[in-house]
């Protein structure tokens, strides 16, 4: 809008097709770049559903395939879920938390915190009996994404995978960062002092989470078939930040 | 970018000066839009921080007048807190959740779990003896600002009180809404068939908290001085939503 002010533009990818396993991810993003007129720029960020991220890294799982355990089965009984499912969140899961009908909310293998350990029935392949599991290493994808777009294009861009999570305290989903790379996940602001010159007391952003958040306005979460948006117009410094840093140890979470 | 692909707009209001009790935020509003040669359209969103709110309707405190409790003494020996500061925090709160050196984590009378109760010691005037409450009802704060705007230049916008908050289990700070106007404060996405035509199963959208989190990002939390943003190209259903909605009733919360 004007080069004076500090100004971003989120644009959602057009036409990325249904993704399979060993798809270029990076080149799905530059060709719907192509259709919309643009070429990527350093400083540029990628925000890429974890969807597409795991269904090109083959993460799907067919629920014939899975034979639930004891603990599965007895689970499944006392929350009234499909056992096989259980199984699988126990297999991606450090512990569970909570349980309720339908719901495990558990500590992720990554760890975060999450819903069913984030494993996704919807927009699968059409067929109820395929699950998708959240990438092995959310972080390295995205540093392979990166890699991959630089060689490419040349550019130098971030990247986030998200994910949407459920929250305590608070209704509704947001976007969170899973995956981070060539990008903060947390921008330490303390010691920047305020307008009047003393010391910010608390003030680490959950910046890659905040860029996540922002891109779930266009990607919504249904039948929009928009997994990837390009964030343009931020300022970052240029560091390598991991997702796992935005997992808050037990410790030091007075919050919880 | 392309009118074919969705694509919002975020952009910092620069220029707004120092706020003042009973200063007219949407005439500040207004000024900073027109140095940039933007005038408001139906849709737009200004997201402006719980700060300036605070300050234009007085929530401005000076401590030397706070005289705190026996309670709030005992907390601050506790805490090795300002005692006056814990007297505003327990004012401002519903109950006090955790303790720990340097902060309180309360449920605040608005109903939300946050960190010493929003109150404000950075960028209040200089002084150290001012602190600031947030707004005493940012919902209808966000209507009035609503409604001025909509009297001075016919456009229909949604409105977003912004704070920025700690979170369980996730480190860094993200942008939350507390007031909310002309928009939805959650959105309600189940039912909406995804690509297979199946439905989703939980997809209830923090939208406002998106929004909030999207201007975090240009606002800054230290010298910027970027206290209003304005988001563009949103698309959302012109319903009135509250940022009361977005606090989960702890029955409901699995998460905790």
């Amino acid at each position: 809008m004007n080069a004076l002010s500090p100004s971003i533009t989120i644009t959602a990818l057009p036409g990325i097709p249904l993704v399979r396993p060993g798809d270029d991810l990076a080149q799905l993003i530059l060709d719907s770049l192509g259709r919309l007129g643009l070429r990527l720029v350093n400083g540029d960020v990628l925000v890429v559903t974890s969807k597409i991220v795991s269904k090109s890294e083959g993460r799907q799982v067919d629920l014939k395939s899975v034979i639930p355990s004891e603990r599965a089965l007895e689970l499944a009984a006392e929350t009234r879920k499909d056992p096989r499912i259980v199984e699988l969140v126990l297999r991606e899961s450090r512990l569970i938390s909570r349980k309720a009908a339908g719901v495990l909310v558990v500590q992720h293998r990554l760890g975060f915190v999450s819903a069913n350990a984030g494993i996704d029935q919807s927009n699968v392949d059409g067929s109820d009996d395929h699950v998708l599991l959240l990438p092995l290493d959310p972080d390295a994808s995205s540093a392979r994404l990166r890699a991959r777009l630089h060689e490419l294009t040349s550019a130098e861009v971030g990247i986030v995978i998200s994910d949407s999570h459920g929250r305590p305290f608070r209704m509704g989903n947001v976007g969170v960062a899973i995956g981070v790379a060539g990008m903060p996940a947390l921008l330490d602001l303390r010691g920047k002092p305020d307008l009047f010159g003393r010391e910010l007391k608390i003030s680490i952003q959950g910046y890659a989470d905040l860029v996540a958040s922002a891109a779930n306005l266009l990607t919504g979460e249904a039948d929009e078939g928009l997994p990837a948006v390009l964030v343009r117009g931020l300022s970052y410094a240029s560091v390598e930040g991991r997702a796992a840093a935005l997992n808050r140890p037990p410790e030091q979470d007075l919050y919880r």
